[in-house]
């Protein structure tokens, strides 16, 4: 059963429980360009009690560096080691774990967050945001041969997907043989300032149907970018606590990690799925109305 | 089992056994722009033998009156009236079935030949060709409302697909009602001339995606497809046979409407999956090389 917490005493309980906060981006720290009112302080008041940070997204349009100046212009001050996306994860996973050879490369149905991290990683990439894959010309095979180097096909969110990217990545992975299929994440929806969008899930579906391959994915809630965040810092499980806004993403990666989970309502997820007669199968420990309630604590001995 | 049909005598006696024949096109009579070699002959032969013809098509890229147009341009003679397209048959769906009042209209993810097809139907549309739909340049729902008209989404391939056009159809499928999801085919891809390219399966995938429903196909191998032909034809199920080239459309549809199947190698199944150590569940009564093939028995007497 997820404890509700509304009071001042709960929050305070539930600070001193937990050195390490991990928090989901959006619909938990801003929604769209807009911060979710209280947050600034309550992630300065955090600081102030010596709580380590992390950020972790599967937003995959942005790359950590991208993401460290979108903190700055909020007015929230974060190093680019606090901050883990679902790019960073994939770019890593190709580096690390399937070990891409220097001569290979990855042909890209994403952003230029996507692209960002997999040059830091080493990775070399076609697709992408590469004018002559973003473009309604019509796409014809007759003038097009996959390119032998391609050894995977990345997928992260991508807003100018078109039938030519689509039919480059699917054409690399039908030809091009062990090519391997990679997804930042497989959220189906994302909210934005105004509303639910397609997402990454949605993005990379149409190879899904195409190949009858699902992709691995690396954001939450994979444990691939567990791994990531493990690599570069320490912490106790057991005094950890993520924070995000999605069941089967935030709050199952939490669980999968053997972490405590916060769930706020500010983003996708509604009480009623917690607490109502059909309840989800995947529940936090904690619920909360919103991260910034606990600016109760404002100005409290620490 | 299915029967391996190869000499003249194995064509005779199928030629003798059925009445109406109904022909998928794409992998069957052409490839591409191109027809597949004896089938011009074979068609004449055919109607000769005062077969009744039919061709039944899941490309939904074109209407009625469009395929006339490419089969008069490969050279064959064909009427309107025997060609059943997807496009058609999702048309049909929403005006005779859904019975859409005429205040109503639909979101269309697809190409003029699925708007040629409903505004034979009478259902007004959005969406689709409109050149503000077909863009690159960034969505956001700040600039947009669904229009609360809309009372079905509607795709069919799409080989100008965009995030817009994704999103717009999006919102309304979640805003909107009621607002009823209709696909024309589920086929993930499709033989181009050149090789397989993403299909209508692959362009929905997305909206099943951030959805979660599955649209309703009304072509093969759907029985709506079926009861469209009824509609408009006679024919005794036990004297028609169904020519196609894939199990899981074609040799089904046939399958479910009491019809015999013959499947065709020219296109995007292979002989190993009939005859080899996996078989498909989905087993054709004949297989046939090409339907050129039945060009052997041209000049006999009828």
């Amino acid at each position: 059963m997820a404890v509700r917490l509304t009071t001042a005493q709960d929050f305070s309980t539930l600070i001193d429980k937990y050195d390490t906060w991990m928090f989901d981006c959006d619909g938990v720290i801003w929604r769209g360009d807009h911060m979710i009112e209280g947050v600034i302080d309550v992630l300065r008041m955090l600081r102030g009690r010596n709580k380590k940070i992390v950020f972790v997204t599967n937003n995959a349009s942005k790359s950590r560096k991208s993401y460290k100046t979108k903190f700055d212009q909020l007015g929230v001050p974060v190093s680019v080691d606090e901050i883990y996306g679902s790019a960073y994860a994939a770019a890593v996973y190709l580096s690390s774990v399937l070990k891409l050879p220097k001569s290979k490369k990855a042909y890209v149905v994403g952003m230029q967050g996507l692209e960002e991290e997999l040059a830091e990683e080493g990775i070399s990439y076609i697709g992408g945001t590469d004018p002559a894959d973003n473009t309604l010309i019509p796409f014809s095979l007759a003038d097009f041969t996959p390119d032998p180097d391609v050894a995977a096909v990345v997928c992260g969110l991508d807003t100018s997907i078109n039938y030519t990217k689509l039919s480059k990545a699917f054409q690399h992975l039908l030809k091009n043989e062990g090519c391997h299929f990679v997804a930042t994440n497989g959220d189906s929806t994302f909210p934005s300032a105004h509303g639910l969008l397609p997402g990454a899930g949605a993005i990379w579906a149409p190879l899904q149907s195409a190949t009858g391959r699902d992709p691995v994915c690396t954001g939450k809630p994979s444990t691939i970018m567990l791994d990531c965040i493990k690599a570069k810092i320490d912490y106790d499980p057991k005094r950890t606590i993520i924070v995000g806004d999605r069941l089967d993403t935030d709050i199952l990666f939490g669980q999968r990690g053997g972490l405590s989970t916060l769930l706020v309502l500010t983003g996708i997820t509604s009480e009623a799925e917690i607490y109502g007669p059909n309840p989800s199968r995947i529940i936090p420990d904690f619920v909360a109305r919103s991260l910034g309630d606990l600016r109760v604590l404002l100005g409290q001995p620490n």
